[in-house]
């Protein structure tokens, strides 16, 4: 049913990226890198501890052997990971204080980059015991680190969207009308992991006037014939991620339901062809939101026209006003515009796209057109 | 098979807890709480918003009624959650800035207690916006804030244990010899859904030497006649959470094994013994230790002894040396000692206490006794 698992990255591939960090750090003026759990440290270390109140820091500086701060009970875990050769542990036992641990692998003063997502009680007992340390988050000062991807993480950024784009044609088969959007949200699931998905991070069904309310998830709903019916879904296939949204009609669709999702899929394909290299971000956002502007929509389209994508499906860069970014081939992100209309429906069209040399590259590929479903 | 749901909290719950959060604030020296998305929010309004880069967060302050920042696209189901009665919403549109929606409401300067799980990202935005307002973690200023739970919250952590314990009764008769530890895992998490847990958050099945990582999961490794085998379960069910470990072993166990399985229970009796209002936190701790340093295996005991529990599985107060907060009737967390010994085997024993007037109730009461399993 689904291609063959990619050979997993190894401790060369994590060692090298973890160089790469800390010679961008330098190069951005920085002192270092402090990678908190999450997708920064599976992106540099396949490392993927729970996150919790105990600090696990991952201290990268150029010219210092890459060293990971690790609570001494989860040490064992820490160094079964694939980037574990690479690294040298230095642990910390409960009630001796963690930061104590970092600092010497800091140095006394300096400027560091920090994952976004690390814990504010960790960055507030980093300012405390180093008050002359400045920090900055990591997508501010470095937001290219992970935005380029390269070969091998294009392969499987490909792979997730076409388990993505099989799961919707099996969807458009199935019932919809008289049924609730959490069974229609529990079919999707199960398709995507059906088709390789290890994780499923978000299955929308939004029907009728839930489809206005962009981040509607599915609920107790019964969909009815009429209904434009907004499905947005994806989750990670072997470490990366896929993102994909369209939005079907239950039975035949009046004129505005037609030319409402016309025009976004006019958007959609006006930020498709604005990505290539060079452009900035907010380029894709404008070229999209022009479209939906001259069609007279422009303030029912009330979201950012997308988002990065790889190790987590929400990354930098940031297809958004104000982003100047230029694009680079190997970034994926989405192009995802929509309208919404209170009270009554709502349309979303998204493909992850990949920058390439000459253009765009959909990695999603199913008909944009309205599917009719029953 | 599982008791009545719970009547859910209400506005006026969630108000309540608010005005606490605002007065305990004051009363700590503080001039507002700062509350990220995550346990501390879920507590404080029953809103459970998906934890990302945009910029979520409730702002309390003695005076000045609940607010909370939100992204505009967010703003609806916000709007859904129980505690929204109480809250006015300030929401910001993707390409503004999210902390100059928050400027407002914090004042020029003063002194915030943040969320631990709070993402550095934002309190980075909001210490460059706000250069004169200092920053405590909410467990460092108001380490008691969730720690002392309510008549409501005490049926809903006792119905959890009451749920995991019949978990513990349904495992230990299933057969352990010649499975994986995952299938014996999976069967577990299945149990605690049977019983009426809505999350699942860890189900560690750690058997022989895997057991001497008192954080191993469970893995593919096959049980044998002969194992220790560690069992620590838990999740939320009606929104609390449940966490327990038992020591059971696959057939006759030898002189050692029954030796260190029996300082882990006393030590944990100890501790349980140790629990009464005004003791310390640390002197829970000290009490489990005391018996396995007196029996030559202290330095086998390799984390704190315990943890609190609520609307997550670990949160404040924490039963570790140093923690001189005095233990307050209502208070609930794990007491769980083990000994682990590398390459050999491990034991913990667990339960979750809850502190009253005249000392400590089990949470979990299954035998302590080591269970022999198939």
């Amino acid at each position: 049913m689904t291609a063959a698992t990619p050979a997993p990255f190894t401790a060369d591939d994590y060692e090298a990226r973890m160089r790469r960090a800390a010679e961008a750090a330098a190069d951005a003026g920085l002192d270092g890198v402090l990678v908190a759990p999450g997708p920064d440290l599976v992106w540099l270390t396949g490392y993927r501890p729970v996150e919790t109140e105990r600090l696990t820091l991952l201290v990268l500086r150029a010219g210092q052997d890459p060293a990971l701060v690790v609570p001494v009970l989860e040490a064992p875990d820490a160094a079964k990971s694939a980037g574990a050769p690479a690294l040298t542990l230095h642990d910390w036992a409960d009630g001796t204080d963690p930061y104590a641990a970092a600092e010497p692998l800091m140095g006394r003063a300096g400027r560091f980059g920090i994952s976004d997502n690390g814990w504010a009680l960790h960055l507030l007992g980093l300012q405390k015991l180093l008050p002359a340390t400045r920090y900055s988050a990591l997508t501010e000062v470095l937001p290219m680190l992970r935005a380029v991807k390269d070969e091998a993480e294009l392969e499987r950024l490909a792979a997730a969207g076409a388990a993505a784009d099989q799961a919707f044609e099996e969807i458009r088969k199935v019932r919809f009308a008289d049924r609730r959007e959490s069974e229609v949200s529990h079919d999707l699931a199960e398709l995507l992991r059906r088709f390789g998905h290890s994780q499923v991070d978000f299955t929308i069904v939004a029907s009728g006037p839930n489809g206005a309310n962009p981040h509607h998830e599915a609920d107790e709903r019964v969909i009815e014939n009429g209904d434009m019916v907004v499905l947005d879904f994806g989750g990670l296939k072997d470490g990366y991620g896929s993102d994909t949204s369209r939005t079907v009609h239950v039975g035949e669709p009046d004129d505005e339901e037609r030319k409402v999702h016309d025009i976004v899929r006019e958007a959609q394909e006006a930020g498709f062809r604005a990505v290539r290299p060079g452009a900035a971000c907010q380029d894709v956002d404008r070229a999209a939101r022009a479209v939906i502007e001259a069609a007279g929509y422009g303030e029912h389209f009330i979201h950012r026209t997308g988002h990065g994508i790889g190790v987590t499906t929400h990354e930098p860069p940031y297809m958004v006003e104000g982003e100047e970014q230029p694009l680079v081939p190997g970034m994926c992100f989405s192009v995802e515009p929509g309208i919404y209309l209170p009270g009554r429906f709502g349309v979303r069209i998204e493909d992850i796209v990949t920058v390439t040399e000459d253009g765009g590259r959909r990695l999603n590929d199913t008909s944009r057109e309205m599917v009719i479903v029953d």
